[in-house]
């Protein structure tokens, strides 16, 4: 039995979680707006590509196997915190410092999951970002950015040019599957190609 | 080993799926608008919340222990039609007929997911809805939609009535800690409560 | 005396028709947004810029001379069945078969036109097309379409190529000033060139 | 023969009437706004719903049988100087005197329909409005506003009362059908009535 | 003591002031949007900027020193008659005639500004453009209006070209530190750059 | 002579200024997005706003006369750190605590402001809040924003009641014409009431 076995009445745990997560749906990612992206993805829509891509590069890497329940908890928790703290602008994260910005992420996390101690753990481990798992999803994360990044320049939507060229972007981390990815998002983006945004 | 170990250059299948599924961020959930809800949440960030839900009732399940990696992994595929098909609107699908509709549904299904048979696999068994894990999913699938009703309902927008006047919406399958969550919306509903959407 | 002689009370049928026919005000033509067009013309502008070209077409045409009146109300009524069953993506129609879709829209339209027989009959002389009328009226759609797709593209809104790609769509069904529009029309794409969207 | 039957080349006579039209697509009715509707109908698309409107009533019209092509040949018109003039609040209209807008529109309808004459005598036709076909438009024009206004009041879009306090609004111009509808129309406002926005 | 020394329950005049003022941020400048600019700055937006500029050409004139606060309340209040008669753009003010629009705007702030003379002198200087401070706040605004078209066209929002056109906007009105500011815009456009539009 | 006379070449400090100074118009004003307002104001709408009561408080300040362009220096730059750190909500701020944030504003103020000492000086001014003239911007400040929130409420958008609960936001900070407007303000609050939005 886990620690998370309900007692009577915790729905409401859920409906709050719930409630506070879908902040994520509403809150845009902002790195796209620096660009000149108008209306971008959400939160909530990032992790979703984020999931897709993480499970795929479990389901992908060669031995060790990594255990893909921990790859997708992780990557589900792994902004929450920014349904309190909002995705924060890489600027103003600057002018702020990462040490107030860090704590601040921290209590955003303890305050959401206050009652979901295993989330809370693999939130952490995402942070620490030494396990296969982990390394996985900021891996996945990376993927996810830079193929959005390919969308929107195909759609004219925003000048995106500076996402590929932070060479620490393209860090496989170990993750072996990455590699030919990470070639195969900058081939796109030499050669000006993405796939048609058109319906199939 | 399984199925989708990566023969070289599949890095395309990879992006080819993503630049399918991120779709899923630009289509609205239509049964919002159709409540007169303007930009309502995107199917990709429904997804997301399903995750959250289906997780939660995943590690708050008593015996039989459901299997949650099974349970993400429906979550993550149950709406992957929507990117080729989009979400028709109930009324639409009764114009269009179920036969036509589920065909349709099993095609981009199947063209989506070609290379990702295991994947393809979770897609179907959510479709039967047989197994705890599907049925997991299929529960959290109307508790994420419930709960977004009450919160249109708090900020509103739209009229959202309809969403708790439909008994079968509230059928448990089965799920035990989905009980208690749905008089726990029910009850929301009734008292005209929800949280509050302001920032915590 | 015509069979649409109110009765007493029939206002409803008119209000009733009214707030059906609205819907097409908020619906998008979905054409537009899969090449990327944000906030689109509605299906509603669409009908309106139609009536405008059938009606210049049916002035224009040389000896037999069209009626007019039969043009403007096919024209007017060409798409309501999309008041119901929206403007679905080409990509849709084809996952969900033509025949799906026909008989789908053929009820959509029964069902909004129920007390308007003649208005029915109008649609249908759409649908089959082989009326110089009718004729007129699929041409005006097509030339309405070309046309926005040169206002998008200077606009800078979506990559709207595709639209010329099609020899099918200047097919001119021996409505005789048809010709020289489309030729203009294709002029235009081809040297880039439209008609400055700035104000006079 | 009428006058405007096409001398070689003339086709940009209509891409250039199109091109200026369209514009109708993206102006929005500013007493929507005013009321603090965001993002309303277009120009077009009530031009849309006047048409509607107005055939219906011709063809519900007791004896004598109004001329249903030039109540449509009308409708179409109506409101195309707006293409260039822009739907001027009435506030606005107020400040510039009706002898400056009314001036202004002429201009603006004679520059459109330049090389339209017969189109041009239809404008003409609305504004002095005295045959039986420029009212039926005329009272057309107020019960597609009517209608719409308890559209918005239903979707809770905007404050709408002021629309049923001016009597003139509803004077039926000896247009008999649209006795009935007036009524209709102001039993739905008193009794907090109209039809269901969602889908059938 | 000044002429607007409050009497008691004078509070109701700023609230009213206010509440028309405010429509300014409601309103946008039609200027852009018909060079395409979805959703561009509103009227209150530009204002703001003008301040900006004028304060600084203010802070940085040779001998003889303008008035920076006269400076300043002239640039509050010169488009102040617009949150009554909207930003009509150019060609409509053109079908108007230039007569009826001065006439609509004097009348228009004398409304607005009716309880408080002095401002209304501030609005009347700028209208006659004669002083050195009204002369700042006329150049003001050409450099505002001059920089958003650049940064419009770095964001490609639009086809801003015309604004450069037109040599009777560089006027510097003997404004001295006008001149070099005109001259850097001006090689900003021929170079095709402008400030990043990325935070720092 | 003042600190700012220019030197060749400085035309680029304004323009830079300017074009960090600009990105106020896209920036919306978080609090109201947190109480359900689409697409509220943006920051530098809401300075507009402020300089007009914050002018409106200085004519009307009895003995010792205010200096009003002081006041109008102060309330014109108050913000401008937000051009960089945008608009942190207040939940947000109280996360990372207020040490931080306070740093990072000055920073950013510092390096907006980096070439006009005078104006740097205005900003720290208000900041310290002491002076007659910055408490007049900041008494404006408050009244500004309790004026929207009224505006919003009777616009039906968003839940507006926070703002008018604590009591510390009613502080006049001994600027006399502000207690009537305060008084006003909840009074308007109470009964329900605010002036109509619709136009004059």
């Amino acid at each position: 039995m886990n620690d998370q076995r309900p007692a009577p009445g915790n729905a409401n745990d859920l409906l709050r979680l719930l409630s506070r997560a879908e902040r994520l749906e509403a809150l845009p990612r902002t790195g796209w707006q620096i660009c000149g992206v108008e209306r971008p993805e959400s939160i909530a829509a990032h992790v979703h590509g984020v999931m897709l891509v993480a499970l795929w590069l479990a389901d992908h890497h060669p031995e060790p196997t990594p255990d893909a329940e921990r790859v997708m908890r992780i990557a589900l928790v792994h902004d929450l915190s920014e349904a309190m703290l909002t995705d924060l602008p890489r600027p103003v994260k600057q002018l702020l410092g990462k040490e107030a910005v860090d704590r601040a992420e921290e209590q955003a996390a303890d305050h959401i999951l206050a009652t979901l101690p295993s989330w809370r753990d693999a939130y952490r481990e995402y942070r620490e970002g030494k396990t296969l798992e982990a390394r996985i999803v900021k891996v996945a994360d990376r993927i996810q950015m830079l193929a959005k990044a390919l969308e929107y320049r195909q759609q004219k939507r925003g000048d995106i040019s500076r996402f590929f060229d932070d060479d620490e972007t393209f860090d496989d981390r170990g993750v072996e599957p990455a590699r030919a990815i990470f070639d195969a998002l900058r081939t796109c983006y030499r050669e000006g190609r993405w796939f048609d945004f058109h319906f199939d």
